[in-house]
């Protein structure tokens, strides 16, 4: 795999090599999905690179939920579900679930969303320390299992459920079948040869209370120099 | 139960009568759950009464984890279950989970956490509009419950799952059992004469990545006009 990746990363644009290069970096991307979809730009890092400095740029310039994302390989190696499977099998025994669990979303496709966690040295799991140790802990597990290590012992030696990071699982068919930040910010990571795991924030506007404009996020990247990225300029 | 919580008010503390006059006027109180707890200050609402601008306000100066607590009586009227039970009960389909849910805490007690819901009419469900409507709905669900009206059909009809809003319940108990911010926020409610429905956020110091300190708080407070409540000073 590692031909192909080097040359779709020689073929890419100069806005994919920027952001390919501020991964492995450990630097901020901005990624907007598309008119079409959430039509919302997310702050991206690396999970491996989440320092405290990372949450607390997430969460004073972006504002949304900060969730760790992982590649769906991940996801089956440790058997980990889909928060609205989970709720549905779940149903049986709790039937108030039953008539609120929704697999699909407004904007198409299903949600990203599983469990939440936190690292097992958490105090209280929420401020940036812990979030970055969650966050970075679940970046290790993800290079455990690119790598073919024991990360299903991993994943439960340093993480703990319920917690304050919410985990998203890219859909079993990446790009393909799913276009939205979790996917995108993975394809990112694969073609930056870095784990698949990332932490993803979105912007919010506290002017309009809507989420922050492309146009707003544009100058927002171009005075702090980050690499802002269209999700439709990934193959 | 009117003349207890009356009474209750006119002996209480200059500091709780103006957090119970905050709550029942929309606006945010400061409350420390105490230092041989988490030892943190929270950004509490009236769930009912969280506008857009109390989303905008929690996150720009709080940063923590934005969530719905309810009270107890609220979870059992519609079915709802801790998470930790509830991945504990569906680690039987998924053996993963198995080794990673935690059902205590480092600083004592149980996680609050349930479920994390969006309202129905959300599009992503995260934006200050979104998150509002969702906290405001679980809100009209607790009033439901206090005045005795079909809260589970409201909780179905108005909210789905997974979502951008975790939800917290009060321990059986309330403070006599856990003395958190859920059960801290919802005594508040109570003796304001609201729903036991509350929005709450953790506030966090981008300077040291910890917590807040309570001086700080206490300094933010005093410059906004806001109330700063002990959690000790509640009964």
């Amino acid at each position: 795999m590692a031909l192909p990746m080097k040359e779709m990363f020689r073929a890419a644009s100069a806005s994919i090599r920027a952001a390919v290069s501020a991964a492995r970096e450990g630097r901020a991307i901005l990624l907007h999905d598309g008119e079409g979809r959430e039509n919302e730009v997310d702050i991206v890092f690396s999970a491996e690179r989440c320092t405290p400095e990372s949450i607390a740029f997430m969460r004073s310039s972006g504002g949304g939920l900060i969730c760790a994302a992982i590649g769906n390989e991940v996801a089956s190696a440790i058997g980990l579900p889909f928060m609205h499977d989970l709720l549905a099998s779940a149903a049986e025994r709790y039937p108030a679930l039953s008539g609120i669990v929704e697999g699909s979303t407004p904007y198409g496709g299903r949600p990203a969303f599983s469990i939440s966690l936190n690292h097992r040295d958490s105090y209280t799991g929420v401020n940036d320390r812990e979030r970055s140790a969650t966050v970075m802990a679940i970046g290790r597990v993800a290079r455990l299992v690119s790598e073919g290590g024991d990360a299903a012992s991993e994943f439960t030696s340093l993480l703990k459920a319920p917690g304050h990071v919410p985990l998203l699982i890219e859909a079993h068919g990446s790009l393909s079948e799913r276009r939205g930040h979790t996917e995108l910010s993975i394809a990112v990571m694969r073609m930056a040869g870095l784990p698949p795991a990332s932490v993803v924030c979105e912007m919010l506007d506290s002017r309009t209370h809507r989420s922050l404009s492309v146009e707003d996020a544009a100058m927002l990247a171009s005075d702090a120099g980050l690499p802002l990225l269209e999700g439709s300029e990934l193959p």
